[in-house]
């Protein structure tokens, strides 16, 4: 962590839900004065409870940034009347889609040379103010959107406010981060709710037989609908744009699967269809690579090591202590779980070339592996 | 495991790949007689290197049991040609598709009391013999499928097997299996792959954003597109319906999203657009909720605690032991990554009422908790 910050303060936090307390939570940490507003009072308290700053009052001087961190839908108002009220003050927001928010602040003749929108890409499974912490940001990356006329000065201040926090900025202009989070974020969402909702028809038998993969496309499917509702809206357009062309490839596999369910057996299949099945599967295998590896770096292949670990406790942390003492640093981990049985197994990911060593360690310390 | 098994040799396993290969080595492992057949004399070969049985020759004595590991599609003509070579042997089949195979084999006028169709629920990331291992089905569901006729001792020497293997035996017919799998299984993979394909057109700033959400949804998408091809074709009436339904919600999407690009601000959005989009969230977290938890057991909910974790050899096993202190068990961990930063995060799903005593425990020990 840094241990001198670029910010200066007073930093003026709206809305101090997870990400306004985080921020603030983490500023305060930081040395840096964080004054506080939320439409809540409730919310507010917790913020405050919870060490993400004091609440504002009408004495307060004047601060230096404003982090607005309110929902989607609101956040063109909310930022519109802070330019307003702090006319010095260079003015962010965090909100999860950029566009719309900079097409209403334009329509409403704002002061954009003061204004620079920003989405740091990191979240939690709880929210609100209870929720932050002042590690939220760190290793994320941190979208910063220059209006088009937003001055150097205030693009600096919000670059700062990210790596102060720990995160990496991004510059990224609104259109661009609306299309980026369509494709990476807000269609991966959609897609594991449609996965899931079809589920509310299967036989208990049926769901008896889930393995890791529909527990892994089914994971963003638990969301919150209101946030959610809220995030889609906004980013309407480009998220339709991307779900058509999803739907157009989807119409291609049921029509294939169509010509196979009217074959008799495999020989009768027309090729054709059995071609677009696997094309599908290999145009997928080619997006999925592109996806970068750990830490931001290019994509790497690794080896994977799977130990089987009795589900009672400290046995998952001695199978680590093993691989620690083995030298081997892991690059992924995942726990699968045994559908009836008090065993789990344990998929080591690890760097190409270090399987090997890691088995044989690991097998003569009495681990029964599954590689 | 089990110490003594009630599988009865000699068993002739038909196809030593991945699954073929591990269901010999496991009997093997265990005591039982195995000898091995394959087309091609490369998988064969390693088959018998890695320990899953001996070569099969003119001479063996007859089977009692013969398990055929082929692909789909040609697993009907080689069970056939099982059942007829063997006529005292049980036959069966581990395909993930039951209802083609079945179908065929009636087409065919087989003696279906002597047949079973079973389907593992298991496989792993490689594959191949020389992926073979014999804890492969630890844990895991074995789907036994009646043919209708098969006799109690056909069916009997099948769940023998499966739990010899260490498996959970789960009695189901073959239609129902492959509507099971279509929704559990075929359909997440074919729409894992088609959220993948559409990363292929994406910026590399784009999928410098993706977060875990898209790892996790998109992680099926890297699967083998011949092996594919063979279940989604030989299960295609299954696949399709499940697939037809999920476009129409889709469609309920694309139209709400059409109908909030339309509108000029949050406050124009006409309520039923966004009614539609809260609603295919919710439907989603009812979906989800419906997924059964670890071991098989109820859904339930646990709590989680994050820590940072540097990432360095030894760090993680240090993280867990420290847990191990506390008396805390994981029911899961997952790792996630920070783009551009050398740490992780660890996030640690612990019992109700767990989390507040494992939190002071890790903060005591100097840890950095996200939660």
């Amino acid at each position: 962590m840094t241990s001198t910050v670029a910010t200066r303060g007073p930093v003026r936090v709206v809305g101090t839900g997870l990400l306004g307390a985080s921020v603030g939570l983490a500023l305060t940490t930081r040395g840096v004065e964080v004054v506080l507003h939320d439409p809540s009072r409730t919310a507010l308290a917790l913020a405050r409870d919870v060490g993400a700053g004091r609440p504002a009052t009408p004495d307060d001087a004047p601060p230096a940034l404003v982090v607005v961190a309110a929902p989607p839908d609101v956040t063109a108002d909310v930022v519109l009347a802070e330019l307003a009220a702090f006319p010095d003050a260079v003015v962010t927001d965090v909100a999860s889609v950029k566009g719309s928010v900079l097409d209403e602040l334009r329509a409403a003749g704002a002061d954009l040379t003061r204004y620079v929108g920003s989405h740091p890409m990191a979240g939690r499974e709880r929210s609100g103010p209870a929720a932050a912490v002042p590690e939220l940001f760190v290793g994320r990356p941190w979208v910063v959107a220059d209006s088009g006329t937003s001055s150097a000065a205030a693009l600096l201040a919000v670059r700062a406010l990210a790596v102060d926090l720990g995160a990496v900025p991004v510059d990224m202009e609104a259109t661009a981060h609306d299309a980026a989070v369509a494709v990476v974020s807000h269609v991966p969402q959609v897609v594991s709710s449609l996965v899931a909702s079809r589920l509310r028809d299967a036989s208990d038998q049926a769901l008896g037989l889930a393995g890791q993969g529909l527990r892994d496309v089914t994971r963003l499917a638990s969301s919150d609908p209101a946030l959610w509702t809220s995030i889609l809206a906004a980013n309407a357009d480009a998220v339709r744009g991307v779900l058509r062309d999803l739907r157009g490839d989807l119409d291609v596999v049921i029509a294939a699967l169509d010509r196979a369910a009217a074959a008799t057996g495999p020989e009768t299949v027309e090729l054709g269809a059995l071609a677009a099945i696997a094309q599908t599967v290999a145009d997928g295998n080619a997006g999925a690579a592109r996806i970068p590896g750990k830490h931001g770096g290019a994509p790497r292949t690794y080896e994977v090591v799977t130990a089987l670990v009795p589900d009672t406790p400290g046995e998952l942390a001695r199978l680590l202590a093993d691989v620690g003492d083995a030298g081997v640093n892991l690059e992924d981990l995942r726990l699968e779980h045994s559908a009836g049985r008090p065993v789990g197994m344990a998929s080591m990911w690890v760097l190409p070339g270090r399987s090997e060593h890691l088995e044989a360690e690991l097998s003569a310390r009495g681990w029964r592996l599954v590689s």
